[in-house]
């Protein structure tokens, strides 16, 4: 998995090959075959694993609202640079309907959107939100923003603080904590 | 140049092929390498063709502040996704130090980021920008959240509307117009 995630990030789905893994790795192609019989397969294993990965490893508080959780959790990127341009990469490849990753991103894209609308609705029920901003904008901005702010700094990581930029967006669109 | 925009944005740089390119304009493989010697060549040239034509057919005006800039653009981006679509796989294809347009993109975000920041100082001089917001941090933040709206609207056209959420981001930096 960390070997075909190394290949997927530095070449696209589509510019990575299982002999690329399967060098990495040590392994003979005809073994990986044995483990997953497709590069799609390959490709699902992966961003399963990138998943569990980094919710685990992370450790991130889930049950604090969404400031704390997407906070902690760009905190925690920073380290992992890998697994954030794989993400980056994939999902820009996915584009394409044709993609074996397209249906596994326009479902986490809807899956992000609902969930961060309803911590920003929860927040709203505390008073937290400032005047005219709409939940459900705020949801697909929240998600855009960050994915957006990674790409830069996977492009130049001395000149972008991703974990800064959100934490001025909360507070453009939150009132200060009582 | 339309060709190879169209083959760039669907397969990506790496998985397009001189030869799909070719074929979809009609022309043998060795009359687009007197034109093109090389792969890095032809990418650069369709780089250069979406910048001179997104500006030049989007009748954008250019010196009415960032606010009136932007939202024109993205109003045009509607209509053209193919484009965006180029632009979204090429940008985080070029991640990786070793894709040729690494250079192309490193400079672009840094411009972008440059040009923003000045504009969102002009507003600040005028008194528009709202307390506490930073014009560096805003400008990266408007280049990133434009770059993932148009991610999730190319995998989801319904539910993502990006110039109206680039205007809700405007009103929560901008004190509103007097």
């Amino acid at each position: 998995m960390a070997a075909a995630s190394q290949v997927f990030a530095s070449h696209g789905y589509r510019g990575g090959s299982f002999q690329d893994v399967a060098n990495v790795v040590g392994m003979s192609q005809t073994s990986l075959l044995h483990y997953f019989p497709t590069k799609r397969d390959l490709l699902l294993a992966v961003l399963e694993y990138r998943d569990t990965k980094l919710v685990n490893e992370s450790g991130v508080p889930l049950d604090e609202g969404i400031v704390c959780e997407v906070l902690a959790q760009s905190e925690y990127n920073v380290g992992v640079p890998g697994l954030i341009e794989l993400y980056t990469v994939l999902a820009s490849e996915s584009i394409s309907p044709d993609h074996p990753g397209h249906a596994y991103f326009v479902a986490r894209f809807g899956n992000l959107r609902a969930g961060y609308a309803e911590g920003f609705r929860a927040l709203a029920s505390e008073g937290r939100l400032r005047p005219g901003v709409d939940p459900d904008v705020a949801a697909a901005s929240l998600v855009a923003l960050w994915d957006g702010l990674q790409l830069q700094w996977l492009m130049a990581p001395g000149e972008v603080d991703v974990p800064a930029a959100l934490r001025a967006y909360f507070d453009q669109v939150l009132t200060p904590t009582p």
